[in-house]
This record gives structure tokens, sequence and C-alpha cells, in this order.
């Protein structure tokens, strides 16, 4: 009996026959030949059927299926340089699992609605196929960076009791007899988790129930978000320029050929280096005034706005100090520049937006409280936060990194929708 | 200037000046010395002070000062052999980065509700650091096991459309202009993935509304859930096997100084080898009557039920062929007993429960139809599960393994609610 592999290994077995399990992506028929292109979601492998040598009936019957029919192939396989694996395989026996009814994603174009409809069936295409392996090698490449690096993961709840930042775009749930809320971010946790373990991380789905329909917004995305005790900004800026220079260079070296797929042009990813450039607020907004001269100082940078900051620069830029009033009530302010926060964004290339938001922590207990009074939050909530203060309170920072968009930028895809193997938004929750 | 570094790092500095930032975990005075017992969240040192040395003022401010008070410590690093991590530092110089007001949590026993309130300290303790780094170690297992076996990683949604096992123990939320319910499971989703990439699992937090109070139950909990397509039950076996096995290994060789902190058998784990026995649901059934001859054959296991049958082995034990009627509906009957389902349950040795349930799916599409009819299912919200039926269906298994069971498990500890960093519970929701 044939050994059973995939097609990814199909190199191994040169001149020697194998059984291959997957589903037809497409297939030629010239005559008594059948040219079966074969998945299996490893890979393609081109299969070639011989009349005479599968027998009438089996044959007709292989011409005949539709994409997606499942089938077993037992074959020789041999090397083909013009192959884009670099093998094909000369069917000796084959075997129908499942006809397939007609496959309703054909070759033509389908409009993005349809192609989200069917979003289950959609991630058997190529592009959808390298989009996902760069995403898994995203956030394999996160996470060992962290565990190399002595961080301990420490998982935040998804369930909190209150909101951190307003409950505009809050998704709220019955609790038994009280409400919670789905979390925005895991930050105030990490802060606790950074005081026990020195330096930590977390990584999950985080939520926010916006009703923005832009290409940059899902209701649920992934965040990974390192916090450090003893942490200040510098120190803050390094650890996420060490954290993208290493993710960017893991996606080069392993997923060459899924970068390929997509056509993304890997120049630019190439360019991606230490030291990211660092500028203040004040700066950016000198930059961002030379295009858009209507630009208020002292708001929030919208998209535009950032994608002309990142115009300036073939690798991500780090924008701080903005002013405190457009901030979160946790960050603490520089006290060379008492109206500015301490805080970092990052801004990906090639416009593709904020990756990365953090900075350091406000550390002082008066001054938290001063702050969430002045911010109309229940202090009764945030007790054991201002307890962190109260017990061996120290400098501390961290950040946030959306995964969706670090995938969007990486894979030169334009909406995060495709990011995300099945993305939420303001109109979809199907399938 | 000193070298900064961490206590886990020290013995790379012996006989040399580093300085140390943390916090104070004990003291004790002797006259003109103080130990300083000072933990930075990679480890605990001892740092002896000797007054003449540091300095009147110090001294008496270093030996007035509260438990979890934050400090920096200066000195050198000095071999010793009855310390726990084989080395003691003798300050030169020392300097208060906080200090803390009275410590909450005392030496003396505090009550449960007290510590889980204080969870965001609590955290700070020996043995919840242990238990939150084996936490650590295992997912970090899990995950390398699936990547270094040809599995991609494919998110599953946590806002589902539909109930997948009835409603009642679903979190509901308004999404938008309709109802989301948060997931149970990713699984109906890596079918999904699985006919694309063959072979994929997911990991994140899944939520049940479950009003039990039991030491196995959290409402919010995480699952890592292999699926691959062309698998049966025997290899769906094989692959839990060597996954359990891989995990329990990695926290042995990686976690030793954990689980002796937590005084932990550990040749209780040792003694988890490769092959775990496999028994049918007959069989569990008459070893469970002999301890309690009331169970009822067609019922589900209780908790009770389980604990019986793992006394029975030194390893963990996988029970299949449940009756039909009690598993879900997307259960494949096994075709020689099709009253059974090709389902299984692993219980973990020391009666601490099921931590793995998967299966092999149906596959064929009239079944399936019938089975939601018969379940009273929404068929409608199932449109794109059937389409995997439609489009290339082929026989297919998987499985979900718990953390926070495994966790307690492999820590030994009695209840799942310290093995989350933060857990939610019927009653808990804070902090």
């Amino acid at each position: 009996m044939a050994v059973k592999t995939t097609i990814q290994e199909v190199g191994k077995y040169q001149d020697k026959e194998v059984t291959l399990s997957g589903w037809i992506y497409n297939k030629t028929n010239k005559g008594k030949l059948l040219f079966l292109m074969l998945r299996d979601g490893t890979g393609l492998i081109q299969a070639v059927m011989f009349r005479p040598e599968i027998g009438e009936e089996l044959f007709d019957e292989f011409t005949a299926l539709p994409q997606e029919s499942a089938v077993q192939v037992t074959g020789k396989i041999v090397e083909d340089k013009r192959a884009k694996g670099g093998y094909e395989m000369q069917a000796k026996s084959v075997e129908v699992v499942h006809v397939a009814e007609e496959y309703p994603i054909t070759p033509k174009e389908h409009g993005i609605e349809f192609l989200m409809d069917h979003r289950h069936l959609w991630l058997r295409s190529s592009k959808q196929h390298a989009i996902i392996r760069i995403r898994h090698q995203i956030i394999q490449s996160c996470r060992q960076f962290f565990d190399q690096n002595g961080f301990t993961l420490v998982d935040a709840p998804i369930f909190t009791p209150a909101a951190c930042e307003g409950t505009t775009t809050l998704f709220e749930t019955d609790y038994f007899d009280s409400k919670a809320y789905l979390t925005q971010s895991g930050q105030l946790y990490m802060e606790a988790a950074a005081m026990a373990f020195g330096k930590v991380y977390c990584f999950g789905p985080t939520f926010r129930a916006e009703k923005s329909k832009t290409r940059r917004h899902l209701t649920e995305f992934w965040m990974i978000e390192p916090e450090v005790a003893f942490c200040d900004l510098d120190q803050d800026m390094d650890l996420a320029e060490d954290m993208v220079a290493f993710v960017v260079q893991s996606v080069l070296e392993n997923r060459h050929n899924e970068l390929e797929t997509l056509e993304r042009d890997i120049s630019k990813l190439e360019a991606i280096k230490k030291p990211f450039p660092r500028i203040k607020y004040d700066q950016a907004v000198e930059l961002i005034k030379e295009s858009n001269p209507d630009f208020l100082y002292g708001d929030d940078f919208g998209a535009p706005d950032e994608t002309i900051i990142s115009e300036h620069y073939d690798r991500p830029v780090m924008v701080t100090h903005y002013p405190a009033e457009v901030k979160a009530f946790y960050m603490k302010k520089d006290p060379n520049e008492p109206h500015k926060a301490l805080c970092v964004d990052m801004l990906a290339p090639e416009g593709y937006g904020e990756i990365i938001g953090g900075g350091q922590r406000e550390d002082d207990l008066n001054i938290l409280l001063q702050k969430i009074k002045e911010h109309q939050l229940p202090k009764e909530a945030f007790r054991w936060y201002l307890d962190l203060r109260r017990y061996g309170s120290v400098p501390h920072a961290g950040f946030g990194l959306g995964i969706e968009r670090t995938v969007s930028w990486l894979c030169g895809i334009h909406h995060v929708r495709e990011a995300i193997p099945f993305p939420r938004t303001l109109l979809r929750l199907y399938p």
C-alpha cells in the first residue's frame, strides 16, 4: 500500500508512490489525459491521469467531477521543474470520496458581499490561504518574541465589570443578575499582572461596538498587549520596535511564497529595520499641515492624517507626546511638558494606519484619583486598579498591537475584513 | 554603574555588582543586619543589608517598610548553597521607589472570597505565581505541538449568530439591530477551516452561562480545538494522546520548580505515557456500577462517575461510544453500532474530570439535515455549516481541550478558579 502523505511533503517521495487526499481545485481534459489540480490544504499539485491506466469508467467519472469534489489519488511523484511546487503526480489509481454540488465560487468576479456570505468556502482560495497563513505566522512570532524575552502570559478576562473608556462602544450582556461588558483592552489587568510578574502579556479577542464602516474597523479583533514594570516611555518604544522588526523578519523568512501569492512588494517589507523614527505630536502636526492646512492643533489624528505622516517614512513611525486631553485617563503626563502625555502610537508605512497604541501609565495614586473624577468614571469599579498604586507602585509602560491591522499591512490588503478568518463588522455576523 | 538585571539572571553575575528592582516580599531584622527577601516577578532573592554600610537613615527606613513596598537594591551577588535560587546579594546601596500602605494579604489564613476579591494582589504570591507559570507553559506547549505538526491556526469568531447546543447556557448581546451569542466552541468553524487547510486549530476564550457553582465550572474559559480532514475517531484519539503526553512532558521538563512550590506529586505526572487506555461507554458503565449501583445506563457521566472511572487508571482514559442521544447533533454514529456515537471524552487521572471532548463529525448532508430537524435547531443559521457537506464532504474529526481543567490537573489544585488569572464564575465578575 502506498504511503499517505500531504502535498507539502511530496518532495520526500520522489519517484515513489504515495496517496494524497484532497479536493479538486481545477482540471483540464486533453483527450486521453486529464490534468487534475489537487489541493489538500498544504499546497497544490497536478495529478496526471491517463485514460487506459485509470480505466474508462473512473476516468469519465473524474472528468465530470465538479470543483471541490473530494478525492483520493495514488500515484508516482516525479520532479517537474515547471510546476510551482516542483513536482507532479502520475496517477495510478483514484477514488471519489464525495461528489460536490456545483461550486458557487467561480473564477469570474464576485462582489465582496457574496464572497463574505461564503466565507466558509472562500477560505479555500489561494489568496485567502496566503493571508491566513501569514496571520498564523504573525501570531506565532509575537508570542515567540515575548516568550523568549522573559514575559509571562497572563490572560486578561473578557467579561469586565466596568467601562474603561466610556460605554458608548461597549458590548453589554446580562451576567446573571448584573451587567457585564466585553473587554476593549486587557491593559488594566496587565498592569496588575506586571506588578506580580515584572514582564507580562495577554493575547485575546477584544471588542468595540463601533458604528464605523471604515476599512480599518472590526467589532471583534485580536490584540497582543505587553506590560512591563520599571519601564518608561523610551524603553516601551524600544520594546515595540524590537517586536515589530522581529515579526516582519519572521514573515519574510517563513512566508515568502504567501507574500508572492499576494503580489506583495517585498522590498517595502525588507526596509523595516530598526531604528524606527520617533517624532512628537507637534512635529507630526507640521507634517500634516503641509498637505492638510485645515488640521486643528490639539485634535487626534484621523486616518488620512496618519497616511500623510506615514508617507514621510519608509518604516513605521512612532508618534509621542499627544495633548493629554485626547488620551485616556491612565496616561502619565510628561513632567517636562505637563500638557503632553507620555504615550506612543506606531503608524505603519504605506498608509496602513495605527498598529500600536501605548505609553507609560500614571503611577501616582492621587493624580489617578483626580483623573477618574475628571473623567466621571465609576470609582468603585476601579478600586482594584487603584490598589496597584497603594502597594508598591512603580513606573510602568506597555502597548497593544492590533493583529488584523498588522496582517493587512504585511499582506498589503486594503481592508481588515480579509485579515481575520470570520470577520465581524457593523453589518456582518454570518457565517 | 552596576548593570540592571533580574533575579532569574543573577547567576550570570556571581561576585559582580548588579541592580535589582522589585518589591519587598519579606524581611527579618537582626540588629545591624536586615535580611530583605526581594521579589521581582522572575524569582526571589535575599539581600543582606549591613547598617554601617547602608547608612543609619536608609537602614531604618528599610526596616520600617511595609511588605510590597517597591525598592531598588544594588549589591554584590554571592553564591549561597542554602538559598533556593543558589545566590544572595550583599547590598551596597538601596533606594525606596514606593512606600506601600499596609498590605492586606498577610501570612495568616484568608477566606477564598477575600483572596478572590484581592486577586490583583493575590497573583503576587508564590503559589499563584507557580500556577500561572505552569498555565503559560501548557498554552505554549499546546500551540507548539500543533504548529510543529502542520496545523494552521484559524481563529474562530466569538460572536456567533446561532446557538449550537441550545440557548439556555448562552450569553447574549445586542448586536446593533440583532442578537449575537458568545461562542461556546469554535468547532463548527474549525470544520469549515479543516476543509480549507486540512489540519487546523483555534485557541480562544469560550463562554457558558452555567448556573453551576461546582469546582469545575467557569463562565469564561479557554479551549484549544484542533480539527482534521480525512481523520477518523481512532486517528483523533491518537492526536489527543500525543498532544496530552507532549504537554505533560514539557511541564515536567520546564516547570519543575513550580511543581515543587505547589507540592505536586510529580511521580503521578511522570506516569502519563502513551498509550492511554481506550474503553467504550459500556465498559465505563460497568466500572461505575461497582461503586454506584444506581447509575442509569444511558445517562451521561456526572463528576463523581468520572472520578470512579479515572481511579482505575494511572493515566488519562479515553471513553468512546456514548449513546448517541446524550451527544450533540453533529456527532457521527458508528455504522457498526448505530445507537452509539463516534465520540471520545478524555478523563484526567486522580479525579480531575473531563479535559477533552471530541469525536468524528457527521459528514452526510441528509443525516445532518434530519438531525437538525430532530434537535429543532434553526436551519437557516446552519446554512453555511451544511454547505460543508455539499462541497467535498470528507470524514473529519477533532476535539477541544479545556485549559483550566488541564491546569488544575497538572498543578494538583482542587478548584479551576485558581487556574485562570482573573476567574469569572456565577458569583464573580470582579476584579
